[in-house]
């Protein structure tokens, strides 16, 4: 049942890359929300491979069909359906993972879980396509959030060593969220796409692939909001955001070099600001305190390991023979997938956000 | 409801730092499983406060009393129920935080939320003494694993900048698990202590405190247990962990720094070892693989910040007269949490395993 | 979210009776399992309107399209999605409806919980329409469950005053099973067939409608089954059978007869049969005992309402103006939904039972 | 994990009838809600064995003892535990119950459920007395309910084949709540007190029991509340209430008599009242329409069976030996558990409904 999330509001992922759709079922949505389904797709533009530094709009096809739970352009209450159909299989591209499970891929615990019944087509309902209904799901959300005065954006943190500037944790401005929010390849110091480029670069012409980090902003979280223990806001967050393939790890706030800190360093000091709202100078807390919202902003950052698939030839198990064997991946692979993870990671924080509210 | 854990095995905490008594509820164990109390309190004397580099045993009044769930030293599959007295609640100590909330703690988070009606003496149901309902839950839950062939280890990875030698994260001795099991300043270099110590020392010595890394290891796991996306064992490890105050981040196998690697330095490579199982010779995956174990160790990290309780003067708001103060936290305090920390995230990670089966 | 069900399995109904199309996700199918989906079309012929006593086939547009989950036949696993699309909207039938809500409709509530923003035309999610899904979600399970051996067969208890004859509370032969599982009018005496169709016949003649019983048999589930308190047989399919609308009432075993009785009237006393099985000669506990299966058969009664759409004037409110009104439900109303609840009572509580194993 | 109750407000119970102690722990009460203990103990006293048509107080060692949850009289948004300590443990009464499961008792289920681990001495976890929880629970609830508006009461709807006179289901006044719960044995018509008496005494002569209905009523509850198909008022009620021993049938509003009914006479006619409040006349539906309140009062009723306990000889089997056997249940047992079981009804739909608003 790891297909579904949340409590207040639920998510119900299904669909395999290679079957006929995918899709999700979103139930809990409040009635009556005006929904911008263009923005949605923007947003889904926004990880959908391909497109990146192109004009070229998507094909028809990869548009999202409402179902059910909206009329007239706004949310009904019942259960949200959308599905995307799958067209492009080329199954063909992926024929001998059967056999041999990709390095670092799901393929073998997959196999195993599944007494290999499951569709390992194209990574079946592991696939990172998969991740297009949480975009969908969270841009719902983040429509909703937004009139409730919460915005959320991410950039690019780090690919490989290169580094964007950070977020400034106690607050970012509106007009870099607006911009971040419409970007590909979301940098807030944009001069550092070409290195990263050729970063990137530099491992495909290698038949590799290279990680990442990405930095995730949640603002205008009121104070107050969130459980003790086990349903705080970094347990909420994390288990929503390891739900995006790749992640391997989360931090908030100061996370693992504030490990390193004294208290004095570390701790964030109140105070009253102009406006007699209590904030803290420094954000090292990263917006929860206790599991509780402090009302600053929510801030963490996630490790995106690098694309498994590489054409490099790797060294695996053939499951038919019982023997070891080598494997190199054939067919087109995204180098980097940390730029179309941003959105993704957007959108869990926005599905896990509703879940607090 | 935060503070209830998990589906298959449901874990609800209870207790505030200075009411009658602290405990749990742990249901859903499978029934005739033999429990030795005594070394439940082992793992318990681990996470206590005191006790460290002395043979000072702990008071009877610290023993949890089993009120239900167990009969002739054996679980009977009812709901058992682990009380802990509360005897000293020295709630002088605190008198100021009513008016000021102490920064990095919860405080103001948790009288926002609350509405000020929350126990504030001691840190009340935020308390770090609620831990020990994690660490008898995840004790009596170790018993079981074992069985099952599951061990679990922690050690102090870091404490500020001395760290120790690092698991092998392909799987450690069952000397070294044993040992560090039975350690309240676990390390798997015993030479890192004095250095450690002494990093402490200096905190202590200015009425500050200094956070560490905790490095967890499960052993045992048999591949293919878990769920996608959400149900996943990065999903729920983390829920469980993030229960655990003061901890900022988590990262599995590689986590962040394999966020700067190639595919090919990242990727495992699977081979058949001599008894023609499937393993992989390094661990950079952690052990889970699209959220399903790979047969390899569970092997995460998880940060912990600095303890905010600390003597020196720092500045911060005062909620009664709207006007900003400083605040100096009397009394005793724990210049560093994190070698009581292992103990605790060990069981958070054996409540989540149990989760998993 | 109250169209999500289930922990071990769990389904996710949307769609609404005028929109695209409704459909159900499914997750947590064990990986592997056949499924025969000409059976399962079958199961929701049984619930589809029209079509009783004749030879016409459905359309083909009716036919639940499979999206995910399933591969060559077989449950890969992974969430399976059916979708079924909405052709006939019909919408002008109800044109009135948004001002007058229908005396025992859910129109009213709805329109307090959505503020006005669900959708009306035709019901909406809370059309009958939507119970196709709960059809479709069983019918999956009862062949997973029926090489498990466990059968479930429900026929027409009732329908007014006229009484089929009941179940054998401690078993009935396969071929009852069989044949009930085949028919849209389930009867064990298909002698009380006419007296029933008089009894709708009447009904309907004057605009009316009528209610009924629906007797609802599990057999093959082994002893020990269930949790108690909450987690119980009675608790998890009544939460599942309750969401079959119209459904008003449910009793297990002897259920309410039984609660006049003496307990020596009452008990069912024990024996070991020939096989040395324990068993009870008279099933008055409907299988369930502290909440834990018996090892007995699983029995149990549900009161379905007349159907609220009826021709008669009604009495009711013009919520526009504000004023008392009447209305009269134009357009096409199945005078008894008691025969086509069969097949729904039976899939939920199909779904109930996948959720205890 | 059956002994775990809710989502918006989570019980969870623990305890054994003859162990150390049974009690529950509420997770989500809010923060600063007064609460008279007083009015909680007394509520249990109705529940209390012994007691009824005497002045003897119950003994100290019954009360519950508050461990955390609570302070200076009012919750603090931390979860409420309370403990009722076991004194009186007479294991003897029921030495021979382990080899010979008692009918209609949970004894034989939960010996296959728990592999014979279970503490069986007074029938453990399956014992009435940990109805004891649910009171508290619901008192502590019912509290919360009644400063928003909600009142729940319930009477002996009938004892055997002695009815008392029905609720009028569209509301009754507050002095008739108020006078039932104050009461053992709640009667809206005092003068059926004697023949309930007679024919449970009757029954008591002959070393049988008695079963009979208990009707409740919830008023107050505003319109617009609940969720659709599984989420429905009467899911989460059945839910509930089927998580007290002894029941075996629920049904709301007209319930099993309304399946017999035309629809022109089950529906429940609009209007407006002269406060221009949308009502219904009758109160068929029982106060939820597709699953959603209506504004009505909530209204069922449960079938409680006949006390399994009874000293004549009764036939069953031999564990242990593999023969079949008799038993005559030795010791004092309770012939009518009806009225008693009146407050814990009460208790579970307060629960039920803190989990709706």
């Amino acid at each position: 049942m790891g297909s579904v999330f949340g409590n207040k509001l639920k998510i119900s992922i299904f669909g395999e890359s290679h079957g006929e759709g995918i899709g999700v079922v979103i139930d809990g949505l409040p009635a009556g929300e005006e929904i911008d389904l263009d923005e949605v797709y923007r947003q889904m533009q926004r990880r959908a491979p391909g497109g990146d530094k192109t004009a070229t709009p998507r094909k028809e096809a990869d548009m999202p069909e409402i179902l059910s739970g909206m009329l007239g352009g706004k949310t009904t209450g019942a259960p949200l359906c959308a599905v995307i159909r799958n067209t492009n299989t080329r199954s063909g591209d992926y024929g001998n993972i059967l056999s041999s499970p990709r390095p670092a891929h799901s393929d073998y615990a997959a196999f195993v879980r599944y007494n290999g019944a499951n569709d390992i087509r194209g990574g079946g309902h592991f696939s990172g396509r998969l991740t297009a209904n949480i975009v969908f799901a969270g841009a719902v959300c983040r429509q909703i959030l937004k009139r409730r005065g919460i915005s959320i954006a991410a950039h690019i943190y780090s690919i490989g060593n290169v580094k964007d500037a950070p977020f400034d944790p106690t607050g970012i401005d509106s007009e870099l969220i607006t911009r971040l929010n419409g970007e590909k390849f979301a940098l807030v110091d944009t001069s550092k796409e070409d290195a990263m480029r050729e970063t990137v670069g530099a491992a495909h012409a290698q038949g590799d692939s290279i990680g990442g980090i990405v930095e995730c902003i949640v603002q205008g979280m009121p104070a107050g909001i969130g459980e003790p223990m086990f349903g705080g806001v970094e347990n909420i967050i994390s288990a929503a955001v390891f739900g995006v393939p790749a992640v391997k790890g989360i931090e908030f706030g100061s996370g693992f070099s504030g490990a390193a800190l004294l208290g004095s360093q570390n701790n964030d000091e109140f105070y009253y600001d102009e406006n007699g709202k209590v904030r803290t100078r420094t954000n090292n807390h990263g917006g929860a305190l206790g599991g509780i919202t402090s009302g600053m902003p929510i801030i963490f950052r996630a490790a995106v390991k690098p694309t498994p698939s590489i054409s490099k030839e790797q060294k695996t198990v053939d499951l038919q023979t019982g023997e070891n064997t080598t494997l190199a991946i054939k067919g087109r692979h995204d180098p980097c997938i940390v730029p179309r993870a941003v959105p993704v990671i957007e959108a869990a924080a926005a599905v896990a956000v509703m879940n607090m509210l």
